[in-house]
Parts: C-alpha cells; structure tokens; sequence
C-alpha cells in the first residue's frame, strides 16, 4: 500500500508539477482538496470539498452533495447527481493523503461502472505574510499553455515577478533568436495555494521597452476585409520595421513610405498574451489562441497599471505571459502589432473560493469584461454577459439595474480581430460605479 | 409639345417636390443635369454628365459614357456599356429644359426595347453668398425617410436651421404626443443645389434639452444576449422614467430603484437619427431603419460640435432628423436611449461631385468612419473599408500606409445593436492624421 | 354625430382599402373586432377581443385584459398593463358601428394622457362555402409591399386565383417592361375576414412557365465572398440569358462559354416573393426585401405543391407575390437566380386566431421553418426556433421532446444570401413526424 | 560529423515518429525531399524541391525560388523572397543524407541571421503494386491530433485498414471505458510516402456498427439559441440513451417521453472525426476540435461510401479517425448525436504534390466543399470558396462559369454547429457536373 501511494504520489507530482510537500495528518478533514487521478493515460483533477462533523462527511464532490462517512482512517463518500449517476469514493486518509478507489456508475450504461485510482491531499494554505519580489531570467519559451510544462518558479500569492519576455517571433532583446515564433511564452509561474475554481490577479506594474524596435507588417487582416477592402488589400503583406523611441515616447515606420514620412504612433506597452494554464485533461492550445484561461487577447488596455483576473484550473494556476506590443490599435488589424520584447514586473494574487466568469480587467479608471468568440456578434454577447454576472456578482444589481447601467454606461470596443477568437469588451467608467448605491446584507436573523 | 412638357414639368414639381424655378437656355450644355422620368408610375432621376465642344456632346449618362450632338435645338446622344447595353436619346433642349425620348436596349432581350420620355434641367447653381439663419418650428412630423414627402423648408448651403425634434415616441418638448412613435422626425430641409452624386455636410451646432425628462426601458436587446444572459432577463421590459437636470447635466432614474438611488449619467444630447432621403425609386425606409443615406444610426458621437457627412441621392438632399437622446451607452443596449425631446441648431452645405463612400463624422478630435450591416463583424468590415477609402481620398494613402496607420491608431467602437443594422465606428485621432505628410501633386507638364 | 361617424367610416374604408360593407348591430358584440384610427396622419389598427355576458363586458383590447360595460348603445371598458399603463374607451355601438374616444394614459407621463377618436365593427365571416376560380390578369405592378395599396380583388378563403406574374425586372411574357425592375408584384388580393392575429395559408397549385428565356448574371454576392474569392471575382458582374426547354425541362445559358456548351439546370419553377402586407402604421418595405411577412424569401422550395403560411397583419390579409425563378440553387449566389415571368395558380386560406410564429413551408414530404436574420447566424437561431414553437404547439412536444427530435432529424439548408436577410430553413420529413406519438387531452373533469 | 549526423537522424527519427529508413546515395538529386529541424527545441519541417542538371541546382525551399549547386559531396544554394529575405543552406550530402547549416537572414533585423543546423533525405517512393489489408486493434485512444504520438501501424497507399473506434465517451463495443471523453481517435496511421504538400484520400469503404445503443442527451447547443429558445431550454441537458436495432435499421430513445414512445430515427452510421495530423510545430488541437487537417468535423456524409480529401502537414500524413455516431441530424443541435463504438474499414491513398484547397467529401453522387470558421457566415465563404477552387483546379472553370454554377446548382448545408468552429457545406450534384465540357489542353509546341 505504501509503496503504491508514494508511486501514486511521485506520478501526481513528477506528472503535474505540483511542488512537492510534507504530507501530515490535518486536524479536520474539513477544507479543499486537490484529488487526482490517472485516467486511462490523461492526468485529471477532481474538486473535492469535505465538512467533517465527526465521522459524518458533507460537501461536493465533482460537482455533486456527496454524503459520507470518516471512522479511523477508513473514507467512504457517494455522490449523485439529478440524472441519477453515481461517484462511490471508498479508501483511506493516512498522513494526510487521501487514497481511494472511486465507482462511478452511469444511468446510460448503469452495467459497466467505472473504477479509479484516486489520490489527493488538503489543499495548502496560501502564505500572504511577507510578499516577496523575484528576479527571474527565462531560458525556456513555451510555445503551448500546457498545465504539463515545470514551472520555472514557484511563487507566492502577494509576490512580485520581475523578467523579461521574448517578441512574437522569438526574438530578444539583443535581437537574438530564442525560439520559434507564435508567441513563445515566459512561465509558468506556480503560486502556492491556487486552487481550481480560484482566481487569479495579476497586477501589472511596470512594461518598459528594452530594445529600439519592433515588427510590425501592412496587412489587413480577414475580418477586416469586405469584398471591396480585399481587391484593394491584394498585395499586401510585407514586414514593416518600426523605429521605436523611448525617449520620445513614439514609434516611427523605419525607413518610412512617402506619406509616413512623420508618422508617429504614442508608445503604449501591452501584453498580448496572459494566461493560466487550462484545464490539464484537454490538449493545450497554442499560445496564439485564446480561451476561457486567458491567452493571446491582444487588448490594448493590458497595461503597466492594469489588473488581470483569470480563471485558476489546475494548482498553482500556472502563469504565462508573452506577445508584448510597443503599441497596438485596435483590433491587431495588420495581424501584428509593434511587436517587440518587453521587461515585465507583475504582482499576483489569488482570490479563493471564487470562479471569476470570464476575462477581466482592472484599469484605474474603469472595469472591463471581455468577450473572446469565434464572431464579433458573439464576443459582443459574451462581453455583456460577462459584466452582467460582475454587475450581479459584486455590486449585488438586480437584473432591471444591470441593464440599466450597461444601458447607460456602456463603452463597447473592439479588442482584436486578429486570431481565431474574436474579442469585444465591455468597459464601465468607476466614475458610474461610485454612484451606486451599496445596500448592507440584511442582518443575521437571531437565534434565541 | 408645349402642353406636353408643361404637364411633365408639373408632373415632376408636384411628385418629386422640387422646388419650381423659371427655366431659361443656358449659355452652354456643360454642366450637371438633372433628367426625370416617370418609369411605368415610379419617378426615377438619371444622372447626366455633358461636355458640349461647339456641336460635339460628351459626356455620362447612367453611368456610361455618352457620344453625341447638340445641333439648333435637337439633342442627340447613345451610351454603351460593356455588356452592350445600349441607351440612345433623342429630344430637343429649349428654354434650358430637356425633353426627350429614351430608348434603352438589354443585351439579353435586345428584341424589347425600352422606350422612356424623360425631361431634365441644368443642375441650379449653389448660393454661399450670405449664409441665412432660419428659425422652423414643425407641424408635421415623418415616419419614413421619403424622397415623396414635400419640403417644409427650402435653404441653402451655408444656411443654419434653429428647430426642434420630438422624441422617438412622437412626445414634444411639453410632453404632447404629436405624432406615432418609431423615431418620428423634423424635416425634410431642401438645400439648394443639392444633386445625386453630391455630399450633404451637417454640422452641429447646438444640442439643448427643453424638458426635463427622458422615458428609456430596462431591456436587453437581442444581439446583447448569449443564452445564459438570456434567461436572466426574461422578465425585463419595462419602461424607466429618467430626470434630466440640465444644471447639474446629469440624469437619474425616476423612481430609482434600490442600488441606483443614487445613480447618475452625464447628459450629452445626441441626434439618433439623420439622413437625406434615400433614391426615389425605392419604397422609403421607415425611421428605425438605417442606410447608406443615414438614418437611425444611434451614435453617441452624433453630439453638439459634431460633423455629418450623407450621400445625396435626390435633388436638394431632402434633411431629415429626430430621435434625440439625452444621454446613451455605446450600443443603446436597451433599445432605447434616454429619449426626449430637444432643440437643434444645424449648418448645411454641400460637397458638389463626390460622392462621400458610407457614413461619416468628424468630431473636434478624430475622424471617424461608419459601418451599419447585418451583424457587427460586418459592420466592422465597413466601417474599415469606409476609412481606407476616406484615407485613400482625402490623404492620397497607398494601401500599404492606409494598413498601417489603421493598424496603429484604429478605436473600434460598437455605435449600436439596438435595430436591424448593427453599427460599428472605426475612429482616427486627428493627433494622428496631422503626422501624415501631405505631397503636392507633381506639377502639370508644360506645354511649349 | 352620424355625419362624423360616416366621415370616419368613409375615411377608414378608403384610406385602409377595405372592401365596404353595410353596417348592422350584432346580436352580441362578443367576438373579434376590428378598430382602427387616425393616429397624427398614420393609420392604425387595434385588436379587439369582445366577450359580453348581459351588460358586462371581458376581453382583451390591445393586448391588455379589459374590463367594462355596455349598455342601451352606451360602450365603456378600460384595459391596464403590467407597467400600470391604461386604455379607456367610451363611446357608442349602433347600427354595428363602434365611434368611441379612447384616452391612453402611461405611467412614464401621466399628466399628458392622449385622445384617439377610434372606429370599427365586428369582423366579417368568412366564407367557405362554394371555393371559387378567379382568372386575373394583372394590370398594376407594385414594389412596396404596402397595405395601402388598393386590393386589386377580393376572394374569399377557399378560393384560387389563376394569374402571372413579370419578372424581377418588371418585363412580362412577351418580354415587354411592364414596371421598374426590383420584383414588381402581383396583388395585393384581399381575403375576406382575414384579420390580423390570423394566419393566411397559401397553396401553390401550379407554377408554369410562360416563355422560353431567364435572365441571370454571373455575379457572386457579399456573403458568398471571403476576400481570397473576392480577389477571384472581382471582374464578374455581367449579365447571363438563359435558354429555357420546357419540353426538355432544362435551363441552359445562352449563349454559353467553353465550358458550359452543354451544361444544363432542370427546371425547378418558383416563386422569390410571397407576402402578406406588414402592419399599415409601418413604412412599407421595398419588394427586395423580407420580414414577419415574408416577402422576398427566395427560397427554391416555394414550388408547386407547397404550401406558404404567413402572419396576417391587415384586415383581407393583402397577398402579394412575384419574382418567379425558373431555378435557383440555394442560397441565389448570383444576386440573381433565373429570373423569368410565370404563370401562377394559388389556393388560399386563412387560420383563424392563430399567428404563425414565422414563416412556414409545407412540402408532400416535410415541414419547413424559415429563419430570417442579418446573418447566417442570427437565422440559424430563428429557423430553430420557429421549428421548436411549430413542434410544441402543433404537436404538442416538451422542450426535452424537440431537443431530440431536432437533434435527430434535421435538415438545415441556407435558402438565401442574396438580399439584406439571409435566409436559412430547418426542414423536418414527414416520414419523422408520423413516428411521434399524438396524445389525446385529458378529458375534462366531470362535473357531478 | 558522422556521429553529429547519426545523433540528428535519430532525434528526428525518434522525435518526429519517422519510421527508420536505410540511407542510400541517390542517383539524382532532383525530387522532394523531407527536411526537417531542432528549432530551439520545437521540431519543424521544411519543405525542399530540387532540380539538379549537373552541378546546378535550382528548385523552392520553404516557399522561395532557390539557386545553388551541388559539387563533390558539397551542398550550397540561397532562396529569397520579395522581402529580401534570404536563407542560404551550405552542407554536404552524403549516403542520401543532407547535413546543413542554414543562415536565415530578415530585412526588418539584418544585423542578427538565424543559424540552424538542417538534416534531410530524399522523399520515399509510394507503392500501389499489391494493396493490403490490414486487421488492427486499437489499445491507445489520443485525444490530441499531434505529430509526435507514435504511429500504430504503418501502410501503403491503396491500402485498407480494418479497426473499431470507441465512442465518443471513450467507451467501447462492450460497454467497457477506455479512455477519458471527447472523441478519442483510433490511430495515427502512417502512410508511406506522404509528404507535406500532398492530398490524403480515405474511402469510407465500412462503418458498422458493434453495439446496441447510443449515449445522445436534449440538449441545444449555443449557436441555436436566440433568447426566446434559451428561455425555453434553460433546463435541458440530461443525457438519452437510445436503442440500436441494426436489423430494422432504426434508432429509438429507452426509455422513451410520451410523444417520442415511437419516435425512430433512421440508421446512418458516420464519423465524426477524421484528420491528419496539422503541423508538427504547432501545439497540436483536442479531438473536440477541427481546422484545415480535418478533425471533429461532425459532419453526416462522411459515411459509407464516401472518400475525404485532406491535407498532409507531416511525413506519413498521420491518420486519426473515431467519433463514430450511429445517426445524426444536420448541425449535430443537440451537442452529442447518436454516439457509438464503430466497426470501421478504410481505404488510403495519396495525391502527390497537390495540397488540396480545404476539407472536401465525394460520394457516389455528390461532390461536397466544406468550410468550418468561427462563424456560419464566414463557414459558408470557406465552402463557397473551397468549390470555387475545386472547379478551378479540377474542371478548369473559368471565375464566370464557376459562379454560373455555383449559382444554379449549389446545395448548401450546415454540417456542424456543435463545437468551437461552424460548418457549412456546398454540395454539387455529379448530374450537373457531367454536363460539364471538358476542354482538352492545347496541343505542346513542336520543337523543330
């Protein structure tokens, strides 16, 4: 049995790259738990969360109310769902690591159960106490948000990342090669304590440029193109070289044609992409698309000042980060921005317990909800419904004042329209938000 | 024949509202006419390019070029096109009207030959002499944006009008229904001069409110709903009184409901609706509709200070406006905007001969090109073909430069999803455009 | 009072073409009635569900619930919404005329409640009796589908019209230009005691063709192009003749280049435009366009032996159609399908209170729910729809129900992206249909 | 140099999944050849064409026209594109192996080359002379399309390969699990001999199915939802398991609702999924989802009796396949069709250097062009598009003959609306495409 579990342990962790830890027997059973398992090949994770009330357990497991029991280090827990499908959790927590089999039974195919191995342990407390700032200088570019990959550094909710990221193309700041291009990513960074179905905040604190040019082209990408556009666009596609002047604080084409002989573009850092890794049973996308998890959003307003929220998936949420712009219009219409390596300082935290719904961001001055499908009119869609569920969630609005105040407050713009997801965003002013009006919870009722 | 031209002068005076001027013989054919003709009971207008070189007439005629021959009073000329196509004209000019008949041939029926009487005049010249102010206080108010509906005011470019709009119900500044609702509108304005293939310029002047309310909804129109958002608000729909307090320029809704009692909006009165007439020959659109003529656009950029630019489809514009919003959200998520009444003071001219390509506005700060389709991503690739020609026409840009500076200085906004075209606006800083070097045309070659 | 009312009565029937009738006072004024007004210059129509016990009067005025009394000729009642709007009506009944004044209060603006003078009478029968053949040969050719064009006859539900129809260019069989290009229609023909909430069903009984050519083009439409087929096509846009062989039951273009010497199309007669008149207080769309109405669906399975099912809107229903195709591929890729004159037999009748929820097709082998949107997209959505509303309420299927027999059985094709809607149909076999279980109601309770 | 060469043929071999060949010195030079790259730690191929005539060499690489020559065992050619880009490889050939350095040198950054270090040999000859069979039970299931899982079997073109795939549940013929879910694959197979640049050709010779039911479930997928039908379907979503009665050919829901007691839906077995592996540098895709290499295109034609054209991105093509239902309607509404385990025989074969314009399907009557966007909009350009080629390439059609046809016979249908990308397919009836002329090519010039 022991040896079984350390194996079992040593996959989880070699395979997961979770950091490894000193199991102990916890007080309570009580908290959330990171259970794993390996599925026919693919690696997955299952939510766990106990309420131990003596040898009595409560709580949800995989989704589902889950009813069970605790005596000595024997577990046995089932959960059922409304269609009538159920998860039997049979096994033992010794030193704090759970090991079980569980028996999952499906109304559709009630003859042949599934059985698994699982394994798990409490999910570690995060440390805020000291934040800490870590100098990090990446020697590997992941060119696919993979929950796979080693982290190349294990950090703290609190602390502080300093580093540097790559162009779209590979390139560095010295103009060195350092990977294929698509947007190779610095990271993942592991912060202790993340937990599927946490959020994760990433402060930007400081984008600054750290070479004098960038790579841009003059293409015009397809969802820019009408019939008409597009026999003009014919032959374009050619690389332009943009001279890029920090101390100015503009970007001039280099050499420049007839016309843009003084064109300047204001220097305005971005992130293009930024992300936690999805989900780890699903193949990772490449670090040119975009999803749930973040990615290649390509929105101009990720910048020094911003605040990022995204969805954690998997432990320690895994952070990348990459595709930095010198400067971008909206939308990424040539395909590429200013495209240029970048020094990054980010601070990150981890909201827990809370599922943010869908991509976010913070700006001194305004919230912003971000849509990202396969059409503008979807994106649209998801972009309020994002800010609905902000609205609901936060400022506790009815739905007749949710509509309200998009309806009055709204700024719709587009973020990009230069890979396969499309992304709109839907940005409310603070100056609205601080007119509404914040009703305290109805108190407690007492009990005699 | 002199009955006969008299009835069809009446005939296109009374049907086609044309203000009725005494017809005198030009000194020479050259110039812009205007042809009519009534096509089986529908008026139609043709536009005609003449050159007239001693007896020799060149010239277009429908689009194609035109060879012919002014000789005594007889007119004579023959257009093609390249699928042979053929229209010829035969007829007199006296008095400096044309009187004529057409006889058009089909390359795919060449055996039925249309035959048409059509009558015309010399384009009127434009009067920018002494520009007038008019003070026009409305009887009548439109529901369709009809080339058919007569004239309630003749102008002329220059001219500034001082009137008032009631609200998209038909609500007037003293809270009298005047109309039916659906955007009813002031006007139509006819300005002088004005010709198919020209460019209405509206600018706007003053915006005042003149009541102090507004009726909005707290609905979520459908091209704001994914399916979750969907069943969120399936129990909205009803209507909001709001408070406009000009003094503090802010609206609240009135009754507030719990999170909004403190809720405000800052007023910024806009024109929802502004157009020409769209072509004679097609079924007028109603008021909530949009088109390449303008119409129920729903910008909130449409605003005091604002420049609008229309096609001219018929002889005199024919200016419509109404559907004045206090205040709006990008989109009008909710079908309706703050709607009130207001006064409007507007200046008109006219870009003779060029045809602006879409709808366009140009604001003390930035430029910005439109695009109403079907779905926003068509819209979007609208309003980018808008501006590469604005940018092609206007700054002579190549279309690599016109790909570049859209790249680099594009703001995408959505302008509306509240009626069947959804509206997206792709805006220029002017901070951008004054870097763009303008290049002399290269100097005419001398003759010895 | 008689003068005014006679007045009103003149006025309604002349501007509102409905076929006069002699007035007398009902037995009961339970029952459906139809009012109209003069409402600022636009007329309009309001339902009018009646249902009298003794002196006292229930039913649903506006849509509102209504509560009121009559008594001697004297009429009153008042209708509420949710939104605490009213509707008061006070007025008289003699001779089967209602001449009321109704006063419309709204919560937004109580202090400006607004007077209507309305009018109206119960609802014809209708008659099925002895279904009549009527030969109409067509003098007039419209392109607005409005309701206030006049009728140009009146039958009767149950009986069939023989007539033609021109082509899309306005020219007839004998290639002579009867009108204006732009699906010129024949009609409208008004259906006695057809009213709006009603559903008018039309069989096709016969489409045949009347002369031997089409006219097409070699176009490819906006939706049709992405912008590497845009480059492909940017020359196209000529006109194309087709041969047509009705012995042969082919189509083939004429001339016809290299490739197509021999290629042929088999004829598939139909009709493009099918429609109801939209709501008369409505600007009336252009023949080009389509809606609730249906309209300018051109969709190829509008052929002999289908039946159309369309919403009634105005009193007689007002059925226009045009625009027949000798054959059409899915979707009219050209702008154009083979554009030809026809002759047309139809069959009509009218659902009594019962509104269609969209358009419908009824083929020998499936039914047909037609979407109609801005996009593909939008019209994927409503085909769907439409589909689930036609399964729940005619077959009385659960929401689990049409989810598994659409995710089983159906067929989406795209009927149209020619013209502003695009058109897409979801297409369920009959052969599925007669496998779904028809379950009686519940008896009624017994009462003892 | 010899174990540096040794070392790279293994990391190829073993990386890339190649299987090994014996390296001879060919006799020419001139053919395809296969090179590939360590390109900072991801594998990338390059596509080479040589033409030797002597010691001069000409011929493409990576896109670009290159010259060089080849003396002794020394290697040595540049390629430039219209950037100025260039990329010049110097190496040797020895025993049929090429062993290179590259020096890739980019106009936007010429101050920094790339070096890599290359290694290839030429393509291997495909063998048609004695087609096998080949029995294979599958005992991996991907749920990734990737370049680097190792192939299970590798065939000849014309070869026919007879497996099972399991559903799309990951559950076998027995009802046994055997992978975790969505749509793992059965496969890849490697087919000797082709190359990237190539078309793959699968023969759906047999699918048949190995079990008595299907796991489907009620729901309605996003892209059918307006916000009428969500509101409807906000509960939906449990799964249906449905009965297979091979013999009588039908499908049936067991337990069946009321109305569905004998709801039957035809038997049609497809698959889902079929792709070749996209490029080996891109992060590969899940089996959820498809793109130019084919994929979950849930598509119910891609059955029996049906070939599929796709493209080949790596050496060996690498063909997945699985997903099997036993019946589904168009669009696959409902998320999950009728998903079952399959018995499936396949016929392979390869198009030599023809890159087939997109994902296209031929079946005894038909030949179908697919499109899978992010949009049904855009998916119907791809189709449209995708044919407008195929008539291009195939039939020689000039643009206005393509759009005659497309015009008059297309069918358009939607394949898919369940997953990340839309389908649309143009469908054209081999009736019509007989009717084509094929025009022989101009006879060569004679030489004298």
């Amino acid at each position: 049995m022991t040896n079984k579990l350390t194996a079992a342990l040593l996959l989880t962790i070699s395979t997961l790259c979770i950091p490894a830890q000193t199991p102990t027997q916890p007080q309570s059973l009580t908290g959330r738990w990171l259970i794993s398992s390996d599925y026919f090949g693919t690696p997955v994770f299952f939510p766990l969360k106990l309420d131990q009330q003596g040898s009595k357990l409560t709580g949800v497991f995989r989704g589902e109310k889950l009813e069970g029991t605790f005596s000595g280090n024997a577990l046995h827990f089932i959960g059922k769902d409304s269609d009538s499908n159920t998860n039997e959790v049979t096994g033992t927590i010794q030193n704090g690591v759970l090991d079980a089999t569980e028996v999952d039974v499906q109304f559709t195919d009630k003859s042949h159960p599934l059985t698994l191995h699982i394994t798990g342990s409490l999910a570690p407390q995060m440390k805020h106490s000291s934040p800490q700032r870590h100098e990090f200088t990446p020697t590997v570019f992941y060119r696919a948000l993979s929950a796979l990959n080693k982290p190349v550094l294990t950090i703290s909710p609190g602390d502080t990342i300093h580093t540097t990221t790559v162009d779209a193309a590979g390139t560095d700041f010295q103009g060195i090669k350092r990977s294929l291009g698509g947007n190779p990513q610095t990271g993942p960074f592991y912060i202790t304590g993340a937990m599927p179905g946490d959020t994760l905040v990433v402060h930007i604190v400081r984008l600054k440029l750290n070479r004098d040019y960038a790579i841009s082209d003059d293409n015009i990408v397809e969802r820019g193109l009408n019939s008409a556009l597009a026999v003009q666009a014919k032959d374009l596609g050619k690389d332009i070289r943009w001279h890029l002047d920090t101390a100015a604080g503009t970007a001039t084409p280099d050499p420049a044609s007839a016309h843009l002989a003084h064109y300047t573009v204001p220097l305005k850092p971005m992130l293009g992409c930024i992300s936690t890794a999805p989900g780890i049973s699903q193949a990772a996308p490449n670090t040119g698309d975009s999803g749930y998890y973040g990615g290649n959003m390509d929105f101009n307003e990720v910048t020094e000042g911003s605040t990022v929220y995204l969805q954690v998936s998997n432990p320690g949420a895994l952070l990348y980060f990459g595709d930095a712009h010198a400067a971008q219009g909206d939308g990424e219409l040539n395909g590429n921005a200013l495209e240029t390596s970048m020094d990054v300082e980010l601070t990150v935290d981890v909201i827990p317990n809370k599922q943010v719904g869908g991509r976010r961001i913070e700006t001194p001055t305004a919230i912003i909800a971000m849509g990202l499908q396969g059409s503008l009119d979807e994106a649209f869609k998801e972009a309020t419904d994002n800010m609905a569920r902000w609205l609901t969630e936060d400022y506790k609005l009815s739905p007749s004042e949710v509509a309200q105040v998009i309806g009055t407050a709204a700024e719709y713009h587009v973020s990009e329209v230069a890979d396969r997801n499309a992304g709109m965003v839907l940005k409310i002013s603070k100056d609205r938000l601080r007119t509404l009006t914040s009703i305290p919870d109805p108190p407690a009722p007492k009990t005699p």
